[in-house]
């Protein structure tokens, strides 16, 4: 009897939540060699900390990040908290020996997911793993378009187009952290454009080698201040972070790319957008509708092409679909979570994923393109990547 | 502190697991007034039930049904088995004094269905509430639905469109229980249109009041027998189920409806799909875009009317979203019966539910039109409901 | 050098602008073996008549339809006016040996139709031609999915599903002549239903059987006069006229059908709809995208099934398209018209059209169908066909 | 009784049907001032230039340019000819005190247009007036999204997205003309962004101030010469033209854009999009569904929020639709070019045009655009508007 997998959760908010769902669900839905033993959960509030893990069945609760890294009982720390403090608290557990999953974005800052990049290095000689959590690569849609790249359905590609549009960033949006650069480190940008560019490198398998161009913009540059006093008059401080960046990549390959990260996208609510055009096939995604994926195969008989609607709900068919439901009964938001799990329990057990895995070094890579769009956007200049350190 | 609802499940296949997740997951996700329990579950084979009970957390397995209907801890019966043996479980556990929540449709039969539900009627005078697996009433967009002609926004209604096209049913599919008329009662017909007749009583608030030209119709006539068997010759047998079932109908508004059950909707994997249309609004769905409800507002100035589709994922807007995750991140099937799971704990709390759930006495009006229908194909006629015991 | 075609239209309304600038249009878009002259246009007031003539470029105008009758020159008579008087008119020009082109349905009653058919087959022997414009069979997306039929792409078909779905007769929509059953027949049933029934006919290439269940209503009992006298009080006219028919069909091949024509769908401003299952492929079309064919591949290695956007815009690829303009520079209602004009002169220059045409005896068929429909509905039996005369 | 306006057009390819189409139908659809006659066409090939006048109704043919010039009967001349003779043949017209309406873009390089530019200014101190094809400003659902900006219905604008996507030229499309420099300027970028440019800025009513990262890309660098004479051996030659240029930019306003145009988008036939998205309101369109206009109310009750998918077809509501067919009987390609012709001859009457109409003066400005990219895609930096003259 294969022994369990004793993970720690840090933090209990929107990651929180998904985390431990999927831990929870992990081995219901699927077949694995290992069980995920839900040890420990710590957050900041020790009342609030205790009643969440008494909610999602957490057997343990702490405030003390030291609590958990000094337990030899826990294999895997799984990190859901706000960026900036990704690094130490990875870096820790990776130096205490544990296995990490991370939140994406890697980092706030360049410099310290290169610090991340190198203790996973370092560790990986020890047998240790690192994992992040760019959930969007499971969604079966998203994992299938991978794969029909991989066996060179699309041919030589010509054209990358990605794009997240949110619009819940309008002028009546309060000021909150997430508009503090100190704290959430950018705006849309590390929020979202780190989610397509992970994506895009996902499902193509090609490397951005310049970025040019990037445009970044505040456009609600202030915010009102809600406090629980009561007074006459509005108060307003300002954003500074970036509500939408905006760039353009050539690729390794040759082929071109655009991307786009946005609070402002009116009318779209989280179009987790790409459309990737090749010689012998396209593909298009949407996350608003997650189970379907677009597919034109340019090698059928011209009288019968046009996009197709695919829905990415059959066992057999398509990737992770088989510890779900029957055909076009839809999975959502969170199976893209508990899926990872599955590929991460499959890895703790030295198996291999269903589609491959981010560990710290290849989300490095993707940290490296949101910093160079950061540049672009400063020197009104292109970047070649190979400046980016 | 609440008491616990101590609940035992029969049934571990889909149905199994679809509540059992459902019963996983209620108090995750929604703050209820009490948790549920998951005490017992039950199955025919002792060693699958066993592991059954083990993966999905069940305190208890049994192959005995007798085991739960004489476990005076057991509050509440949920009964995921075939339709055959609904009406047996179903009253005797409302005899023992359980709650019962059975799998959709009611029954088998209409003798079947009308005995259980004058067992409700009986059980409902000493506060024993029932419930039926209607679990499309909570998918969001169709309890908006509901609630958009609540409040008048489709004003008065001309017309009812429902169909639920699916198309696993071709000539390849084998002989299977499915096919046999004896266990599965019929075809397309009980699964399928018991499912949009509900959904368009629910959503209309509306009563047919008479059923014309039923057609129903078993394409595949042979099917394929599989054996382990290694034989030269393929076998075949007879289906005695329909493949489809299509029939008209008057509503006691005035309304005229169209209903369409089938498996041989090539193209068409789970597409449950209502389109209603009123004097001053119109609402269109279909399962396969579940977190979508497609409405038009006949009250807009004329240049601005059109199809809006609604993402109905809105906290605070849409019903039953609070409890999952934020705009656009989409739920899928399975959360339709973790929703109706909350409202039975309402329910059984003494609480409302969000939408109204269907009792046995409200699943019995609904197996009067499948009967009806029935009648109809027979006859070649119209049939007035009123003839319909 | 080949002679033209001298044309005689009767009727200046909505049918005799939209066959004016057919023939205006047909042998600029075509290369055809002879020429559309367009001779004589006859209608009822005689200046409006005129300014008509002088704006589309008929050489003459009358309101005497005996004009045409007698008049040597014309070889076809194309009828663009109210149904009630196409069997006179029809007749009449059959008898003077002179081609036919009769707006759709054929005619206002069964017995009318009845009599246009002995008439054309009368002609027919000295060759004489008819032709009925239902001009959607020349819709490229609807004749492609003909010829997919024709080819076996569908393989054995299982349903047939059509609808003609409006929404401009709600309550506010003054009483008119075609709410009146003397002038009118009938109100969505001939109009609508007749344009489905010919699709369902044409893209199937099957006959209908049976028909059942029909249902047809008149939800706007009064409605509105309209005079030009101002007056305190509203007054109010009866209805006699059906504002929706619905009715089930067997067809031969053991096909099932459903047909539906409403002018109160709200939503729905032109949505002639159909969607074909069969074995093998699905198509659906809807005319509010014209341009487009859905179609489903059932053949295709599952993985990769989903319905398919085809714009059938392709010349070459699909049919009438070259004759217009390059990929996807969309065509519209109009053309379907110009389309037909270009097969009426093939045929009269004693070539084959594009995709079969309609002609009285083709009709006929669908004006039984009709027929049988209302007798349903009258009786509310089911109807076979072969009781139809 | 008014003058008719005498037209000479030169060209009689792709767009000389167009304009031909245009001037032929322009007074049967529309009621106007004054009627265009079909004076001259003028084209290379005196024979060909014969048969297109017969077919087309041009009254005379000539393959001298001078002919048109000279004649002092012509009143408009209208060129439909390649971009590297727009200049010659618009100065010559204007100086002869001919109105000029002249295709798109209006020249091949910016030191052309702006000579255009300046002919038209001194023109135009003699009441001589010119226009620009850019035929999608008056696509209906186009020039309703212009005027729902025009009414504040977006409020403060944040992002434009504009592509114009096609895959014709994908490695086996031959070489010709289109791919030589020195003939056709520019590859997609002048063909295709001077498109959805021209409808940025028409629907925002907002102009450019910056144009950064403009990546410009030639996939396919040899492409194969199709010659007559049979050869063994396949030959090459080299494509001098971009496939595809993107780039982003500021608006005044403060908004940001990004532009795309490409022929190898494969998937992509003619899909001309753009999407706006306003504090207010946000609109979508695709070119392959013309007829319909995609629309979000950001100020309706959240709940019912969704994007509307607007037929713009109705005679009353939406721009030049009172010309053509009833609801959701859909127009086409042509259609713009008919609808732009009735504007022309209203300005020549002296009234209004429906929206805003394109003379030198503004296609200059899109032309600056245009040149700004080609300047930023080689210096590989931001270009501001201001450093273009």
């Amino acid at each position: 009897m294969p022994t369990p997998i004793n993970i720690a959760l840090i933090g209990s908010k929107f990651m929180g939540r998904a985390h431990s769902n999927a831990w929870m669900s992990v081995n219901k839905f699927f077949d694995l060699p290992r069980d995920a033993m839900m040890h420990t959960v710590c957050a900041k509030n020790a009342k609030q900390t205790s009643a969440f893990a008494k909610k999602w069945g957490w057997f343990n609760s702490t405030t003390n990040f030291k609590d958990i890294i000094n337990n030899g009982e826990i294999d895997l720390v799984d990190i859901g908290t706000p960026n900036h403090v990704h690094a130490d608290q990875a870096i820790s557990a990776l130096e205490a020996s544990k296995h990490v999953a991370c939140e994406k974005p890697l980092a706030g800052t360049l410099d310290e997911a290169r610090k991340m990049r190198d203790a996973a290095r370092k560790a990986k000689r020890k047998g240790i793993q690192t994992f992040v959590w760019f959930n969007y690569r499971r969604c079966p849609a998203v994992a299938f378009a991978h794969q029909l790249v991989q066996k060179g359905k699309l041919g030589k590609i010509y054209h990358v187009r990605a794009k997240y549009l949110q619009d819940w960033g309008g002028p009546d949006t309060p000021l909150s952290w997430r508009f503090d650069s100190k704290l959430a480190g950018s705006g849309a940008h590390g929020d979202l454009n780190a989610h397509i560019i992970d994506m895009a490198r996902f499902i193509t398998g090609d490397e951005i080698v310049e970025v040019s161009g990037a445009v970044s913009e505040t456009f609600i540059k202030q915010r009102e201040i809600i406090t629980t006093k009561k007074s006459a008059r509005k108060r307003f401080g300002k954003s500074t972070v970036d509500d939408c960046v905006l760039f353009l990549t050539k690729f390794k390959s040759g082929a071109v790319g655009s991307f786009e990260a946005t609070r402002l996208a009116t009318g779209n609510q989280n179009a987790n957008q790409i459309e990737i055009n090749g010689e012998k096939g396209a593909i298009k995604f949407d996350f608003e509708r997650m189970n379907e994926l677009q597919w034109w195969d340019n090698t059928l008989d011209s009288s019968l092409r046009g996009w197709s609607r695919i829905m990415c709900t059959n066992a057999g068919d398509h990737p992770y679909i088989d510890a779900y439901w029957p055909p076009a009964h839809l999975i959502g938001y969170e199976h893209g979570f508990t899926s990872q799990a599955a590929d991460i329990i499959r890895m703790l057990a030295g198996k291999k994923p269903i589609v491959p895995m981010p560990d710290f070094e290849d989300a490095y890579q993707t940290q490296r393109i949101l910093h160079a769009a950061l540049i672009s956007a400063k020197k009104r200049q292109a970047v070649r990547m190979s400046e980016v350190k």
